[in-house]
């Protein structure tokens, strides 16, 4: 594979600076760039970080960015992102344009306070929307599963491949299998595809969404790219209030990740809020609305049933999914089983059309320690195994959604009792949080859960903030947990032995251990951050070299003198061992310096 | 036992506000106060903080942080702390003041620039030092242990016993076993005693220190307040600089936990940093001046020995102890054992003599993922074991001290070894970090291993701030490597089934699902960062008690429908299932509302 560096276009003997880059005295070019690796064809370029190290070697990073951090690229959020897939998409010939549902207020939210019945905020409007939408031929399922089963590896399944470091073979197995997806609507040609299964890197999922009390259109644009900037993997748009369809489409249209939704919101705004007024009609409406925008995955909350909700009467903090309290509102209000697993055949049909990914939501998850693993969260867990059954008849790839609160020692029993009943499907959990106590710090709670849940075989890990159960994050609150999630992400992929994945932290320790500092800062998770909190201390540029920081100071520095021992008795495990006694008599003679001034 | 609220001194109808109290609008005052749970005996009282809710309950929490949040408490950092244990340790009639080691000029650090030879900076001197000090009569041990295989309950172990909500006697076992240490030397009489080992609450320690680099004597009490403050339940002080005796005598006199350190980092100083001429002489001499000052737990590395030296050769970052890479540069340039290991025996004794703890420092362990686990750490902590055994023939108490960088799944074989090798003394250890590639955030890097490794059975958690690997904490980093570490202590202290743990998580939950969003907050491990977080989204007053918050907005709000299903439906399983037919038809006639209005 050839990995060509997004500098190539302009000239190599007038390179600009681009984001992350500095030069050293030599003049060499260090730091990190957007980078992209070809795969068969020349429309099949995988983004890469590229970071460039002082000692001329350079390491190679996963990168969720999307064309934002290519200085190359003309990236404009009124004009969206260019559709990456469309030809790969035409090229199967097994889809088609159509007229498409009309774009109504009501899908805005507004019906109600716009007497004309107009778009209001007709500047939010996506430029040149509403376009054409393209579904399955005949019905037909233009899933990446469908492929997979029939043998076929699909440029998207090329460039995970490329992506993951395994073979193609290796990544239409997994999707074949359900053991993983790779959710791409065919109305979303803009994503840069990837893949999620436990056989893969762990992935970071964030949400973004204006609820009804806060937040705008260009916020949560915003939001997006920041969040996959700083490493997300997908992102969710749990949009609630107003202009709740143009949120979306600009979302969809600037996303270079999947895109995943909860249609429930949607379809609740249009019923005012009224549960019991939500009917499948109205829901299914609301699906394809979204999946002719280009939703790549829903939630849908269809194991919520009927005769489980009087299981959550005894918990702590009853019903803590959105979805699911909606869903049993609606059920005892009716006394009937729930619409979605009534019509859960149908359904399956739709988004098979669209390839748009299940994500089966978990309803009844925690929302307490207390209520960990409870007979309520395992019994929706059951109507998952059969959902995700009946989903695979139909060739709709799908995921399950997983808790929530619970302590670290049911940890374990959570995620093997979801392996064995959904068939490996691919596992998606929100942390798992693992203690109540400490609201405003519930990325860490949550962090440690989603650490250990995703070494034992989560594949997508829902990102929480510092903000969760108090308020609305913001831009830092965003970058926060998505870091803290890429942590817990990339320890599970330690800790899985992922091939691989202990380069990155070999790099980082052995620019730590030889003192390269802007090795280090570039390497980091978080570069910014990294150079600030070293320079709050040591601010000057000597320092960015020195052989100490200001923890120990020069004198106390351990791998200073450890490396001080290295020079001095020879490198290797034989030379120290064979000539310790001499050498020790030519350290003496040398002074016995074990630590040597900041000048050195 | 008896509760006394802290301000029972002062009227009760004329209640002052103090820290964290708010009132309510019917005057009913809520909030947390310093209370003391009182013992068999007037002088043994043992502080809790008591959490009074908004429904009239109140929940009791462990509290470190000493007589400053006690509002009749009058503190002064000049006097020092109230010596709550003397007449307990006079009482015991086994020890004797001595004229004691004469402090001198070089214990701070300054015998080379300061001609005169006396201390300068004579403002910072503790006021009244340096006094008559005390030790066992005769060389006698005069340590918990000692009393404890006496089959003796000191006031020490009862106070500890009513902490953990434990009978005495299982402290005196534990204790006894070498399963627990209860770290209190008998000149450091201030501190309000505290257990360390796997049967109790997990413990938190927080380094403090001026390095040579920066930092002040003022700002390292305050520091040591501060975390304490915040639940560190011991606190290191870790200086390397100036003034190092003087910064630790403000810091043991203001301490109500107990103080370690790390004497080969002083003796250091001592030789103008020049290792090789260390000599057993200075360091005996440093760990006499540390113990008549009251240091309560020392790292010692003695399992650093000559032969483990040529293990670290082929590691990726050699030794990242700082005490362990000064020992392996004494034994090259000596090629000699460890003076430390030679002189164990005659360390023993006079460590039993003051009630100084062991902390078997490990200078081999890992300092990236690369170097987890090797030989070279498993070779030490052999020794360690041996140590172990040493120490508890002398009546020493003992820990041992453990990683560093560790992925999640080597964490258990580390605890385990150590558990079979030391005989399940009382694991001490450093994170572990579980991945490399997130300086800034290491904090949560190693927060993941600390939870686990805890959970496991690691007895005392070293914290580890954001700033680690860049440079020295400030006070925002010194509380959130504190809180973080706490959220992992606690965390474990649930997995591990400790009794009455999830009481406080119940609680925070029954406060959240019932939107009692100021218990909410007082009930927090920070509950200014919590509050802060809510108000930055919704800051009026009433919606603290608005049955919502700006994360869903109200028409979203799963625990308000939730609620409202089981207002609707009736409040037990038994009572939803039996009437749900029938309560759905009363429902729909009450208009069907699965959530209220804000005003509701």
């Amino acid at each position: 594979m050839t990995i060509k560096d997004a500098r190539t276009p302009a000239s190599s003997q007038d390179e600009q600076p681009i984001q992350g880059e500095t030069s050293t005295e030599a003049g060499k070019s260090i730091g990190w760039h957007k980078a992209y690796v070809e795969g068969t064809r020349p429309d099949l370029r995988v983004p890469v970080r590229q970071v460039h190290l002082t000692n001329g070697q350079s390491v190679t990073l996963y990168d969720t960015s999307g064309p934002y951090t290519d200085p190359v690229a003309d990236t404009d959020v009124r004009r969206g992102l260019a559709p990456l897939r469309e030809n790969w998409i035409i090229a199967r010939g097994d889809t088609a344009e159509y007229a498409g549902r009309p774009v109504r207020p009501e899908d805005d939210g507004i019906k109600h306070t716009s007497p004309r019945g107009g778009l209001r905020n007709l500047d939010a409007v996506f430029p040149g929307r509403p376009r054409q939408p393209r579904r399955g031929r005949d019905g037909q399922a233009v899933t990446q599963l469908a492929y997979a089963r029939r043998g076929e590896i699909t440029p998207e399944m090329e460039f995970v491949a490329i992506r993951e470091n395994v073979s193609p073979e290796v990544v239409r197995e997994e999707i074949a299998a359900g053991r993983a997806v790779l959710p791409a609507n065919v109305n979303h040609p803009e994503i840069e595809p990837m893949i999620i299964g436990k056989r893969f890197l762990v992935k970071v999922n964030a949400n973004i969404g204006n609820s009804a009390v806060t937040s705008s259109i260009e916020e949560e644009v915003e939001k997006m790219t920041w969040a996959t900037r700083w490493g997300a993997d997908t992102v969710m748009d749990l949009s609630t209030g107003r202009n709740i369809h143009t949120t979306r489409e600009w979302v969809l249209r600037n996303s270079p990740v999947p895109i995943g939704t909860v249609p429930l919101y949607q379809a609740l705004e249009k019923v005012d809020g009224r549960a019991e007024e939500l009917t499948w009609e109205i829901y299914k409406d609301t699906v394809i609305e979204q999946a002719e925008q280009g939703v790549d995955y829903m939630t849908v909350h269809a194991g919520v049933r009927l005769p489980y909700v009087p299981l959550t009467a005894n918990r702590k903090t009853g019903i803590v999914s959105r979805g699911g309290s909606i869903m049993a509102a609606w059920c005892l209000a009716h006394h009937k089983e729930s619409f979605l697993y009534e019509n859960f055949e149908e359904l399956c049909e739709i988004l098979a059309a669209y390839d748009v990914t299940y994500s089966l939501g978990d309803g009844l998850r925690p929302g307490s320690i207390a209520d960990a693993n409870d007979e309520a969260q395992f019994a929706e867990l059951r109507t998952l195994g059969e959902l995700n059954r009946i989903a695979k008849r139909f060739n709709v790839q799908t995921m399950i959604e997983g808790p929530g609160h619970v302590p670290m020692h049911k940890i374990k029993e959570n995620i093997d009792l979801q392996q064995e009943i959904c068939e490996e499907a691919p596992f998606y959990t929100l942390g798992p949080l693992t203690t109540d106590v400490a609201p405003a710090y519930d990325h860490i709670t949550s962090g440690i859960g989603a650490a250990m849940i995703a070494w034992w075989g989560t594949a997508m890990l829902c990102y929480v903030t510092p903000k969760e159960h108090l308020g609305l994050p913001n831009r830092d609150d965003v970058k926060t947990g998505v870091i803290t999630y890429k942590i817990a992400a990339h320890a599970a992929d330690l800790a899985k032995g992922h091939p691989g994945a202990q380069d990155w932290d070999d790099a980082l320790s052995d620019a730590r251990f030889e003192f390269r500092w802007e090795d280090q800062f570039n390497l980091a998770l978080d570069p910014d951050t990294a150079r600030e909190f070293h320079d709050e201390t040591l601010p000057a540029e000597p320092a960015k070299t020195a052989h100490f920081c200001s923890m120990c100071g020069p004198k106390f520095c351990s791998m200073k003198i450890s490396q001080d021992i290295r020079r001095t008795h020879g490198g290797s495990r034989a030379e120290i061992e064979e000539g310790m006694a001499q050498k020790s008599q030519e350290f003496a003679a040398a002074g016995n310096r074990v630590y040597l001034p900041i000048a050195d």
